[in-house]
């Protein structure tokens, strides 16, 4: 049977998973796919994703491509995916891809959102998805921090880079909003939600969650925002801040260029 | 020591437990705040709950009370509750009642919310909150049909009465909203989510979800506004839709009278 390349939009709850990428041990969202679609094709499948999120890290809009023989349609391949995968992870759509789709190497830009919630107490709706602060957070000054990291640099100290890659990367926007108040998973009124959003060409392992956790000093009022563009300046991992823990992270959404767009024309681009 | 009594707002997670009450088997949020407690204390403790929530339902004003010997203050008791719970379980506040306090007895109304989220796709990240419906609700027909049910009657169609309990309850009121576009949770923009709320003076063993189930009928054009006022009318419970699933149902706030409200005057008012 003819085998094509297909490209799909992927959501998952990362809470029980070692990440994205199959380890020696435990359960990946890469593996669940692998099997899954091993299962309905009845040949072995490997799976690229455009983001190799980490333990515990979610998504709603990962994109991943994969070469994989299917005589049937596009929708009874995500019909039967869906059947086939645990409840915690979604294929939303898929499609025919071009022979020369890669979602990793294909990939134009990453956005990742991060999800912050202020409150005196411990909200167990909203902890599975958001990261827990005792105070409120002061967000004209975590944006005036963020806006340093705009722009190419050299992130060395935020992350590290794959085999063979350096460590500068193009960020093209990062910036805090805070949340309607009637939100969502069960907040009560007095509780602050914040989104962080962060776009870049790429990332380094653990860059964001570096980042955020950067930022997360400069609202705790441990470092100024200016502290930031030093760390930044530094370019020196030792330097770091904690990384911010990985539950509020989730990779958002994946953009490709006009070409590499394919039939739908909106695949990661929701 | 002398017993004191308590009363604390209490927020779960329910997923992973067999409702509130405790079971011959199985984890359930009475058995746990019981066995913490005990465990500071160091004597049996007996919880009583406002809302006895089934398996898989949330809170995040669920309140409870409780006599217990305790030297420290009540802050205390609230820290040393939440180092000693497992982390889906949180104690918000706590203080301390008077003698004659009872979470369930006192209580004047719960409020139960139910969420649904109506999508084209399976979302991960929104179902372990709200209940997936593939097309969106007609809220002015839900709203018309919820009407039906306020004011006091026999609600014998939607539930079963504690032992020695009539099923005559009041339904103080009962509507659908739509929720902003932009929510927490990791919602893309083409999905509509909705909030479903219901304040009664108490509620029968499923009523709640018995309620939704036939609201979700009238949403899916099975039922019409009127097969629900003919439903409550019947007082039958075999005439009963489906309930809906426990996921979408949080208990969200417990309302107690003036001369019940003791030191802390928000208490279960949030």
């Amino acid at each position: 049977m003819e085998t094509r390349i297909w490209r799909a939009i992927v959501a998952y709850d990362g809470t029980e998973y070692r990440g994205f990428q199959v380890q020696a041990e435990g359960p990946t969202i890469q593996g669940e796919l692998e099997r899954a679609l091993e299962r309905l094709t009845g040949a072995p499948v490997r799976v690229q994703g455009a983001g190799r999120t980490d333990a515990g890290v979610h998504a709603i809009g990962q994109v991943i491509s994969f070469a994989a023989p299917w005589r049937h349609s596009s929708e009874d391949l995500c019909r039967a995916l869906n059947a086939t995968l645990p409840r915690d992870i979604a294929v939303r759509r898929i499609g025919e891809a071009e022979a020369t789709f890669h979602a990793r190497y294909s990939a134009q830009s990453r956005l990742y959102v991060y999800h912050v919630y202020a409150s005196q107490e411990r909200l167990p709706l909203l902890e599975r998805y958001a990261h827990h602060v005792a105070a409120p957070l002061p967000l004209e000054e975590l944006n005036r921090a963020a806006a340093f990291l705009v722009g190419e640099h050299d992130f060395a100290t935020f992350g590290q880079p794959p085999v063979g890659e350096n460590t500068v990367r193009v960020v093209h926007r990062a910036g805090w909003n805070a949340l309607p108040a009637q939100v969502w998973g069960g907040a009560p009124e007095e509780v602050h939600l914040y989104r962080f959003e962060i776009e870049a060409n790429a990332f380094l392992r653990g860059m964001v969650r570096r980042i955020v956790g950067a930022l997360l000093e400069v609202g705790a009022g441990r470092l100024g925002a200016e502290d930031v563009a030093a760390l930044l300046e530094a370019c020196d991992i030792s330097q770091a801040c904690p990384p911010a823990p990985a539950c509020g992270l989730c990779l958002w959404q994946v953009r490709y260029g006009q070409g590499e767009r394919g039939p739908q024309e909106r695949y990661g681009e929701e």
